[in-house]
């Protein structure tokens, strides 16, 4: 089988470095001192990824680097795709190689793997419980340190999309904005008088009163932000088809389900990305 | 008050890098594009940070880099120590500056303070459940790519202890490492052979028939893996006092407090690390 | 006077870098030979830099990195602001530091102030020939290697706006992407099935045929690449208030001026950026 | 054909850095939107550079470093050579690979060829306007910010010579030296004690008596700086044969046909490495 | 032959940003003047490398490395194995590839060869003298700034042990620590109460009685520092089989032969890494 | 007593990466376990480094720079200049600050000024024994791995003079040049087209008959390798007033004295940089 295939493109250069630095800090000026110590120079074995929980898998590519880099000869067999549901137990890749490297790659390996699996597996579970509907399942800004583009592709793996990647890529007037500009009005327009053609701008709204201001403005979304279910179903009813509207704010599938069902667009969910659980994912080996 | 006393030196070495690429990230090449538009050059806000609910505080000094780093002129009042246990709504530390930057470093201040403070709370609620006794919560290797050094920090603010920071600076002997040597004697053998004076030796151990062969060699340290709780207690019952006992595998405050109470000196819990939720931190801001 | 009233915030995590590998280049290892024999150490002097034609000046605050990175004790005074149209032989800055320091900076600052002020001059002129219509100047990705994110502030801070700043913060279909695609509908089919909710859709079109049928698209914008002046007329007839409409290809103040008159939304030029001569600048030393 | 006959070695430590960092850049967080959506993935290609107008090619090797990072299996194919004057329409290289990756990095590859094409181009023209003459045409140290040995590389591509490299390789006594040092004669006593007995001395001079006095030194060279012709004339009888003699200010191609007619050893060009307009060229596409 | 066998493991992450640095640094920006003008481009040539003088060789990879990143198709041939002792004269490597790449990266080769077997055969000269006893040569941190991790490797090369790699992989309770603490008792107890359990301590005393109170102490290893030969004969006699003992100060064979003898377990030498002198090393070059 | 007076100027831009990633490697990610356990919080100390040996002292100001970078606030005090010859005990500096930082940041500081006093203690001891006479004593490019411009720097605080700096900045044709050119004649031609007017050209020659076809060309020195004392003088005589005449191989302070008196312009020693012992330098500490 070939290398697998990308829900979307995740270029080497968003990794490379990241896994790199990571064996760096793990072997430490003075390696991987069990390994080189247990086992012969030269041996050979065969490394093989299971999912020991099932899961929607992300990072295979990223795992396969952290071999790679220390044995430049190992030879990688992709079993499952990128963004394939795993059963419990289900193999995902296997790797060729020398032993030594093997074994000290291998916890930088599963802890990529294992995140972005994380990531990917709680955003399907979402995704499947608007399933039927236009909405779609977005991801936020509270990513993790280091990781976002990562995470974000993460998300896609898992079947939702990306929101804003960064502070320079669209326009969000939240409640920090208004507090500044006085009034939504005022925040579009200093907003309208300055960006690019291309950038799009969405307003943060808590209340139906600043939701009305708001959908008199020229913007392209609104975020409906905590708003309990009735008041939510009120500004989506308001608002929707006038602008793309995004709901945020405490989501569960139950509530995920809930306000795709009143309409909305987007339901976007910070957890995703700040406080999945790893996935479950180990390795194991044999001398070959 | 001064600056927050940290738990233990958590040099800015650390974590300066790491922050001032966050910000490079977020700020793309375009930079802040609602708050350079919507905020006035040169207007001055307080920014006070707090927690939505309660938990133990780690990251403050790495949260006040990135406010600093924008806004080098900025000034940090600190209200809390690391590793304090705040309340649900107490206020964290602010920051006093220009408006734009506080603005544009916030969510990076927040995403690395969010998680940390997450990986202390989760921390401190198992030392709470071993309180009492002798035994101590460790973390593993199963870290975030590229917060490491971070993440273990967390942990000692929450009041565990590290575990080996990673594959060079103890011996751990794990289960590949004993397919290839045959024997933990002969592990053990080709180990002592080659390390340095100053390194310390571990060996898991998933049986009591592996924990009775490990007991014989020259060792410091076993880990017990994933063994049930009856089997658990006879391990530790066989090897305490004669060497130091680690248990692991589905840690909760529970089996945490039961392993303590059967005589384990540490408990290792990889979730602490990778799948802590993070402790939910906001930002007020006020023009000043 | 205060530091220079940015036209738009230019972070100093955007050219801290680059200023310290530029001085590092031209010092080399042996560092400034002829400052270093010829100046005595501990004397001051005092640096002007003036403009030696009349032109829009950008980069002061990366040109006075340069002298207080080489002497951290060096005091800037701010003579004009950026985006300023300084007359023939205005001076700019002042610095008063160490002359040794301040003669190995001053090539590293003329270059980069003299590129930005070139780019922010040409794009004034632009801006002017379209003042009193709705046009807008705008730069796109010919950007110098290196230097697109000070470029693109240089055309900000010259009166223009910004194009995409990547491949990454907007769609813009391109005639290669519609040789793949086989047609306008189905490469914008494509793009709207796969991005996310705040990004714009823009399409290149080179013929009133093309664009009739981008017209039909859900597009947010058009190009209208190399049009003779004609066609280009018509084509903007039939785009404007309809999507947002730019015109690219062979601008000068004339066409710039044609194209504005005709009712352009945009008027994009590549060679703003990858060809604007430098502006003449000069730094002028004083022992003190 | 092979890869392309360098004028000179040009070593990849040079440029791998910058392309790479230059696709980050414009790949950002979120990848290339347009095309990653329009083009499927594993579909072929084969992209064709051409030369839009006729100029001399400097930068091959570079673009296709571009190419090759983002697909690492494209198969490149060199048409002409380094330093080759191409004709209109002239076509300079072939790349077979992933049509995703080619037309995400061509931008980039264009970006670099352009400039250093339009650099090289310049220099050929004002190497020609003094062919049959002893007369070099060489650059300055006014080149673009991050780009000085790449520029440097083209200046050679064209035809032309390289003054120094920086402030570390060579002695320049420039008129703020003297400042400092009250004559020529005290520069050159204090530069002779103290650099090392393979570095050259150069003294800038901008009056017949400074060159006079300039005359009586241990020196290498004398720049002739922005003198007019009768006086450049008389300057060049003067200092020729004694020491190397160098002119320098408003260089045209006619300008340099009269100082080298006059006896100039070389004539240095600011303006070819900070204002050369980019050469045109551009990229055809056809899926393979 | 294949690669040499490594007397341990030397991760490539430790060597290649330094090898790929050094060339760099002596390439410039202009790159090796000489071979580039005297040497045709695509001439071959054969490099061979041989010991002027005996020693231990450490260090072949790594010099493979700088001619491999010049020229990518060069072919390395191994003729000694890392930690062979080589006599005066004996070939040590070759290496097949283009001649100007091969003559650039010459003395960067040979200055990482020429250093790490200079460490390694000062380090074999000291274990030939301890010879027949239990005591190992150990290295400490005084290692060159930038190559800790390949001078601790070359003295393993040589047949030495590792101490500590930094001050974050055990502890040395040093004078100046007891000074802070007041008392060896005090020292240990407020180590012992913070550390990782997989940590050891070892304390520095000078005297018999510092050794005394040392030796009541829950410790791992004492170093007598500078301690006379008939001190140190009684402090190792008190001190052997409670704990382990390392001799440090002034070593020479002679002295560590005496340490040897008296039972130290460990013999400590800083010279090792920051004064031997490098083994002489040359390359001869032959067209191919 | 004001910073210490450089023999030339040290651009921190050569030392702060290096002291920075000196100390990230010592530290690791555990940081100092023994000084963070010991030495309470917020305790300040004064740290005084002195010579144990007589030597010649550089590198002063990279030390301090260890401290101030782990203790921003630290004050140092400077007692002696850069390349002052220090007596046995000399104090050289005082730092007061926070302990823990102080010890953590010794090794680091001491590396740094005992490698770098070696060297410069080395030169002058050679520079002294050609006192009187006109010679220089000069290093080579055999330096160590990443501290070639510190090297360099330390031979200047000794007295002696920096040859190349790197194969870019001057032209030196080699035994390997001659094998391909065929001649000196050759060689020398074929540098002298291509070369900048600036570069000077050096060629080393073994043999009378090398030398005088070597003075029949265009050069600027000679380099006479490893000639016997009566073959050197001859050679010597028949070079000097000529060209700049260097003697090279195995130099000692007796050697150096006799070619000196021969009538030497350069005495170069490549020992001076990989071979010189390191100073014993110490830090003495005590509780503030």
């Amino acid at each position: 089988m070939s290398a697998p295939q990308a829900i979307s493109t995740l270029s080497p250069l968003l990794y490379e470095n990241l896994v790199e630095r990571e064996l760096a800090v793990d072997l430490g000026q003075a390696g991987d001192l069990t390994s080189d110590a247990v086992v012969p120079q030269g041996a050979k074995a065969v490394a093989s990824i299971h999912a020991r929980e099932p899961g929607c898998i992300a990072g295979l590519a990223i795992a396969a680097h952290a071999f790679c880099k220390l044995d430049p000869s190992a030879a990688v067999g992709w079993i499952v795709q990128e963004g394939a549901e795993a059963a419990q137990g289900q193999e995902l890749m296997q790797v060729q190689g020398l032993a030594r490297p093997l074994l000290s790659a291998e916890r930088t390996a599963l802890n990529f793997l294992g995140r972005l699996s994380g990531i990917a597996s709680a955003t399907r579970r979402l995704v499947r419980a608007v399933e039927g509907t236009d909405a779609r399942i977005v991801c936020t800004r509270k990513t993790t340190p280091g990781l976002r583009a990562l995470e974000k592709y993460a998300v896609r793996a898992g079947g939702g999309s990306n929101h804003r990647f960064g502070l320079c890529d669209a326009v969000l007037i939240k409640d920090n904005h208004l507090v500044v500009a006085g009034s939504v009005a005022e925040a579009v327009r200093r907003v309208r008088s300055s960006i690019g053609h291309l950038v799009k701008v969405e307003v943060e709204v808590d209340t139906l009163e600043q939701l009305e201001e708001a959908l008199q403005q020229p913007i392209d979304a609104v975020m409906l932000d905590n708003m309990d279910p009735v008041r939510l179903r009120q500004a989506v009813h308001l608002a929707r088809r006038r602008v793309l509207v995004e709901v945020s704010g405490g989501i569960t599938p139950e509530t995920a389900a809930e306000a795709a069902a009143a309409g909305a667009d987007l339901i976007s969910v910070g957890w995703l990305t700040h406080s999945s659980p790893a996935l479950d994912v180990a390795l194991d080996f044999h001398p070959a």
